[in-house]
């Protein structure tokens, strides 16, 4: 569920906030956060400037909708893989699953949220904490997935979750970058690999 | 040592080109590149645009220059470190030594390398590569330091040196990620202290 816009619209006024997050999240994308003009969006959503100005105060306002909504779609995808570990298998799972986006999209773009962080976290500091809480949430689903492997007595229950939330989230973002810049899975694959090995050593012997 | 410029120029040519170099370094890690205008550069050089011009044929070729001073610099740090590893501490040294940049700049900026990758690979091939070149040659340090853990019997021989030079790698970019986004150092040390901890799972058993 995307984050409620504070203010409350009517349902076509709804879907016309949608449509400009969703114009502005793919040009930022492709042209990033500086590259991306109101007036391009305007023109590629086909909406007035003042309608963008009746939803978003600044073009601020609406890099954190952008924010927002990419977090949803990338937290959306992976949330359910990690918070719902069975087993070993669940992790190698998970990596398919990353790789595999990364995969039939000729790894382009990288992380939509590493990219808008690398771009923004300089910059003001109400957009910045938007990218720290969805770094957070992500973070938090990968506690929650080495806790299941506690649970489920799989990993010693002396390991550091929080570390190896942290070794795991960092080897993602690490392990995109490198996708993104070389054009290959391969950085990706090994990062992920490293990470998920790394959690095999707590692994409880049996 | 900075790669030679592919023309040749007169020393008063080349001390002109660098400061160009450095002053759209120094913009372009600011506003990212598309924040940065070859109008921009030239204000805050004081030098005309066709100096500009006189030395680099586009925008395009000025930002190559660029992702080679950045890699130069970065590289000439790290690498020392990296190449003359003499036991455990020496990867402890090289940690210590990252977080504590980060640490003295506030965290600000995050990888300069890791940023301009993060903004350009999406865009023309030949930056990219110049990119992907800088990427591999600091894998090769991380490479290089593991073979000499294996050299001084610390790593086992089967270690696969090459799987943990892009673990390594991609843990340095995460860490530094979330670093410039969190404000913090503590995800970098993390990061780095468990890709140390994943390396040590191969110490060679005394």
């Amino acid at each position: 569920m995307q984050t409620a816009p504070t203010r409350s619209f009517t349902s076509k006024g709804e879907r016309t906030r949608s449509k400009i997050v969703d114009t502005a999240a793919s040009l930022m994308l492709l042209d990033g956060v500086a590259g991306t003009t109101i007036e391009g969006v305007c023109e590629t959503a086909g909406v007035g400037k003042s309608q963008i100005y009746h939803y978003f105060d600044d073009k601020n306002e609406l890099v954190r909708a952008v924010i927002e909504l990419q977090a949803e779609l990338v937290l959306n995808g992976q949330e359910p893989h990690l918070t719902n570990i069975r087993g070993w298998e669940s992790w190698d799972a998970w990596r398919d699953f990353v790789v595999d986006i990364q995969r039939k999209s000729g790894c382009a773009g990288g992380c939509p949220l590493g990219s808008l962080a690398s771009e923004l976290t300089d910059g003001d500091d109400l957009t910045r904490m938007v990218l720290v809480r969805s770094f957070q949430r992500w973070e938090r689903a990968f506690l929650e997935g080495v806790q299941q492997m506690k649970d489920l007595g799989l990993v010693r229950q002396d390991t550091d979750a929080a570390l190896l939330a942290t070794t795991l989230l960092a080897a993602l973002q690490g392990g995109l970058l490198l996708c993104q810049t070389c054009k290959d899975v391969s950085p990706l694959e090994t990062s992920l690999a490293g990470a998920i090995a790394y959690l095999r050593t707590f692994a409880e012997s049996e």
